[in-house]
This record gives structure tokens, C-alpha cells and sequence, in this order.
């Protein structure tokens, strides 16, 4: 295991895994085979459970990464006259809007500014005043950000007025609550690498089976049509195409680790405690987040970058990185910010190494001034 | 590594893959991190060398199955209004043909009996025929059969026409000569988990460099345009989307031991000599191949099934199985048959082994009669 020289990441994803994890990659396995098919099938009952969906919905995985699963979700369950509203608050909601024009699916979007959670009763209003709007698609929690979006009250409003409702759970699926009991979803979208802590390379998409059922032509793609790889799993509890085999085990092992440690309230409440040590430690060091933290999610937080001229990303994220953390860039064009991820395998000492990584890198780097003037 | 426990994969992939190609998924690796994706810019590079197209082409990578990539490729490179001309002889050139009709693309295809090499004398005739064909999309191996197909010649034709060239090589690439300085073509598709020895869980798209540069605005699918991924990828040397990690880093570690085998023609010579082995092995045991040699692939072989009605394929195929091996199902609707696969890293004695646990099968399955009455 390579692991103690690897540095662990504190990204969006690909987060750090288990060695458990890893070494479940160590056996190739025919994708033809009854053992390897066993795997997919407790991986898709797994995935189900974590939302209580067994009865209402079927986990449909896809090869490629979440984004892959995303288009494959819009592609599949909005007919192709169908009419998608995007409340948007960050770069994963432009990319669902992106999506949308480039499949051809009409498109209506609420433009929010990115340090702002979507409200549920502009969603309401809009469906309100137009009625061809079929689907509402809603990212739960804004990895561009990590602002937190109401997603059982958007629920809600959607079904009250008899739409469906896309969700985008990338990088919340299995540590913030989703239960598809009592809130109303046609589609849930995430992926392998992420909260679940398995490698990337698949996702996955929970869709109400009532719903899928209806879906049948609706994909202007082959590889990505989710009624088409349904089906054929029902058939024959194999993938249509080639599976990523050593991904989907890795992830069955992840998952087992999952529900060893509690499933999702121990899941969350780890990611919340991590969140909780990395704002408290950072803002002894000056740093600020970028969200108040009432909308933030324990996922991924942003920091306002150092104001001081010594600052500059690419420096900063060597030297972090050469002390055993890799952070990630922000993703915003207004304001200079970077982003630290709460999710992945390290132990609790994770969170506090990075904070006294940072407080090393800033020092080494000749950084005093980091809090921004406005807010000093 | 649990590598003596598993069986042998003889099939068309995923493939049985050396310890050390597994070994390289045992670390996590950042998608944003410098050190990755100089991973991801050293593998195109190698995969642009095995078919000398450096000076000309371009290696796209992208997520998913084989599949993807090839819906990726025909998506991207073909205009909306194009034609492309399937030249079919069995399931992977039907494939390229679902995926044309799904994709909105104009489709006319030659279809021959699934036991013969496409003609580059028809494809001439066809192209002569009909000025309003774009694209010739041509299967090299057909894996559904094994049928090796005369991609110089089509492309030679292509040429003279002045049309496109698309071609599946999933599993010829690497193992099968294609020089892009002899022969002419627009894309060469194929995957990591194939005559590489990679893990599967990713493709590529060798592409053009002048064609590529007119493709913008063709793909109807935002994951799958190529055209957009290369520009990322140049101004970034990142993946637009989450990378699978771990299955960019193993095949880069599997192309290492690609090049020190002895590259294309090692590769090649070896797979020849597996299906030579087993070719002539399981004649011993009266089994005759549903191929003419002449027109055989040393990747894939198609067996016809014993007429022995104490045969059936899923006895078999767990018999063989608990021996060590795996095989994989027939894909042909007309006759019963079985494949076994020439590729993946196992050593010389995987073959001869593969035979002895067939030999020792039929005596468990009672199975006297191999050889179907009319060749006898």
C-alpha cells in the first residue's frame, strides 16, 4: 500500500479512499460472470436503502463520472418536448442549464448569487406562472460553493404542482438525508467517489420506477439512456456495456465500510465534526468562509483567499501540498476564493494536520495579512 | 493480491491484468494535482505513439465503457447532417448502426453473413453509388465473432473518395497494426480494458488533428463531445469531468509494461501465439472454429458448441470455471456457439491449461460428440 506517501485530499473528489477500499481493485473479474453481477445487484439494493427507496425506486448505475449520470438523468426521465426549470446558484446548476441546451430540452432558470440558497418559493412562483415547465432540477448541495438548497421543501412545491423533480446529490448522497419516503423525487443523481467514499468512475441514479417505466425513447443517446441500461439489468443483472468492474468493486466495499460505521447519521455527523474542526481552525489562522454558515453544507467549504500580495493559489496549494494536503481551486470569477473538501477516509487528525499545514504554508510563504479589511 | 484465486479471464474483456497494473489503482490520486495529469498526458501520448499519429492526430480520453467512446466519436465527428455507411458483419458494426439511428444520423449500411470479411470492393461500389455519404464507419475486429476485417483497404477506398473513416479498434488497438502514416482515418476508437491489459472504465478517440479542429458544435451530448474535452484538456491538461483515477493510473502502468514487452509487435505475436495454442487444443478435443482462418483474428475465437445433447452453455461455462477459466457466451443468433478470448496477461501455460480444463469438462459433462455431424 502506497497509501502513508500519498497526500490526502481535501477536494470536492476524487477524496481519499480506504486501503479496504483500494484492495478491492486487486481482482479483475468477467463482467459476464454471476459473482461479479452479484456485486452490482448489492450495490444498486444498497444504494436504494440509503434513501429508503425500495419500493418507490430503482437505482440505475452508469459508467463515466457524475456528470455522465447527470445528462444520462436530464437525457432519460424529461421527454425530449419537455421543459426544465434550473434554480441556479452556483457552477453545478449552470452545468445542469448547460446540459439541458445541448440535449434541446427547453429550459427556464432562476438566477440566484452564489452566496445565496435557492428559495422554494420562487420555485413555487415560477411553476405557478408557467405551466409547460415539466421537471424542476435542483443541485442539493452546490459543490461549486457548498451552499446547502432546501431540497425537501423544492420537493414539495414541485409535486404540489404535479412536476418532476430532478435532483443533482452529487456530493451529499449518504451523508445528508435524503429519504424518498417523504420527499417526493422522480431522479437522484451521484456518483462512486464522493460521500460513499469509493473510487470515480460510475454513478448512479435513483429514479421513481413509475417514472421510469414511462421513459422508454425519450435518450437521444445509446450509451447514456438509463430506461435502455435498466431494462437490460432487469433482464439479465448485467451492465449493457462494459462495467468499470474494479470501480463497482471498490464501491461495494466502500459501502460496506459505510453501513460497519452507522450508514448516513455517521457518515454526516463525521463530515459535520471535520467541517466544524476545518472553519474553527482555519479562522484562528485569519481565514474566512465564503458562506454564512447557515446555508453552508458540511461538505465542502470555501474560504475567502489571504488578501496579502504574498498570496498567490498555485504557491499556496504546492506548499500545503508538499506538508501531505491537496486542496482545490475555487470555482468563482468574482471573487478569489479556495476550496477544502470535509469528505474522505483519513482519520481525525486529518482535519487539524491541514489546518497546521496552512498555518506552516503561510508562514513559509510570508503571508500576514489573510483576513480580507472588510471584515477585520 | 488475490490474483491466484481468481480465475483467468478468457473473454473480450475486462481482461486478466498483472499485479502490477492493479497495484497502480492502490493510490488516490487529486484530478486537479499536477502529478495526475501528467499521467493523463504521458497515456495519450503513448496511445498517439502505437499508431505513429503524432504528427497528425490527437488522443482524446474519455469516461466510460468502449461504447461511450465510440458513440463519442461518431457524435463528434460526424456533422448532424452527415451519412455514415456501416459496412456490417456482425454485432459491434449492428451497434455502430443502433447508435447512428439513435444519434439522428443518416445510416446506410452493407450487410454481410456474420461469418465473412467485409469487402473493400463493396465499399467502393457504395460510396461510387451514393455522393451524399459522409463517413465510413468500419468495425477492424469484429469482437461479436472475431472476424478480422481489411481496414488498410477500406480506408485506402475512404480516401480516394474523400470521405471519413471511423473506426471501432476496440479489440485490435494495440495488437493489430494501425499506422496512421499508412492509413488513412479520421478517428480510431478503442479501450483501457482491452489488447492494452488495462482495467476497463475508460476509452479513447484517436482523432485527426484537422478534423477534430471542424467538429465543435457537432455532439448533441455535453459528457460525450470530444471536440470539447480536447480544448479543455489543452488549455488545462485536466479532464472536464471527474477522471476514473485509479483506471487512468493503471492503464498508464499497463502501457509501461506494454513498451517493455516490445510494444505492438510483442503484443501481437503473443496473442497469435495463445489462439494458434488454442485453436489447435481444442481441435485436439474435436472442437472446430466457426471462422475460416483466413479471416480469423488472433483475439477472439468463436467456437461452434458441441452437438451433444448433454451440452449446455452454463454448465460448461461453470465447469471451466471452477477450473480456473473464464470463458464468454456466443453472440451469434443462428448457431450455437462460445468464445474464448487470446488477450490479457496470463503466461504461456494459461492456454494449454484453458484446454486441459475444457478437455477435463466434457469428461464431467459426459459429453462425447464435440464435432457437429456435417464436418465429421
Amino acid at each position: 500500500m502506497e497509501t502513508s506517501r500519498s497526500p490526502i485530499l481535501l477536494t470536492p473528489g476524487p477524496l481519499t479512499t480506504s486501503d479496504r477500499t483500494r484492495a478491492a481493485m486487486l481482482r479483475d473479474w468477467g463482467s459476464w460472470d454471476g459473482d461479479f453481477n452479484a456485486i452490482t445487484t448489492r450495490v444498486r439494493q444498497q444504494i436504494l436503502r440509503i434513501v429508503h427507496g425500495e419500493a418507490t425506486h430503482e437505482c440505475v448505475p452508469l459508467q463515466g463520472s457524475g456528470t455522465f449520470s447527470v445528462e444520462a438523468a436530464i437525457g432519460t426521465v424529461v421527454p425530449r418536448d419537455g421543459h426544465v426549470l434550473v434554480p441556479n446558484n452556483g457552477a453545478y446548476c449552470q452545468r445542469i442549464a448547460r446540459i439541458c441546451k445541448v440535449l434541446g430540452r427547453k429550459l427556464t432558470t432562476i438566477d440566484y448569487p452564489e452566496d445565496r440558497q435557492v428559495q422554494a418559493a420562487d420555485v413555487d412562483r415560477a411553476l405557478a406562472a408557467d405551466p409547460t415547465i415539466t421537471h424542476v432540477a435542483l443541485v442539493h448541495c452546490e459543490t461549486g460553493t457548498g451552499v446547502l438548497n432546501p431540497l425537501h421543501d423544492v420537493a414539495m412545491v414541485a409535486a404540489r404542482h404535479g412536476r418532476g423533480l430532478i435532483v443533482d446529490a452529487m456530493s451529499s448522497f449518504g451523508a445528508l438525508e435524503i429519504d424518498a419516503r417523504k420527499t417526493p423525487f422522480d431522479a437522484v443523481v451521484a456518483a462512486s467517489g464522493k460521500c460513499l467514499e469509493g473510487v470515480p468512475g460510475m454513478g448512479f441514479v435513483i429514479v421513481r420506477r413509475s417514472t421510469l417505466e414511462t421513459c422508454e425513447g425519450n435518450s437521444a443517446s445509446l450509451a447514456m439512456d438509463l430506461y435502455d441500461q435498466w431494462v437490460y439489468m432487469g433482464k439479465t443483472t448485467q451492465w449493457r456495456f462494459t462495467p468499470p468492474t474494479h470501480v463497482v468493486a471498490a464501491l461495494d466495499e466502500a459501502i460496506a465500510q459505510y453501513v460497519e460505521e452507522g450508514g448516513l447519521p455517521a457518515r454526516g455527523a463525521r463530515y459535520a465534526r471535520n467541517c466544524q474542526a476545518l472553519i474553527a481552525g482555519l479562522a484562528e489562522l485569519g481565514f474566512r468562509t465564503y458562506l454564512d454558515p447557515s446555508i453552508q453544507a458540511p461538505i465542502i467549504v470555501t474560504f475567502h483567499a489571504p488578501e496579502d500580495p504574498a498570496y498567490d493559489f498555485k504557491t499556496f496549494y504546492n506548499e500545503v501540498k508538499k506538508r501531505g494536503y491537496i486542496l482545490y481551486p475555487g470555482k468563482l470569477t468574482q471573487v478569489e476564493t479556495f476550496r477544502v473538501g470535509c469528505m474522505g477516509h483519513f482519520g481525525e487528525a486529518g482535519i487539524p494536520g491541514a489546518v497546521a499545514a496552512v498555518a506552516d504554508t503561510l508562514e513559509a510563504m510570508g503571508i500576514r495579512r489573510v483576513r480580507t479589511a472588510a471584515v477585520a
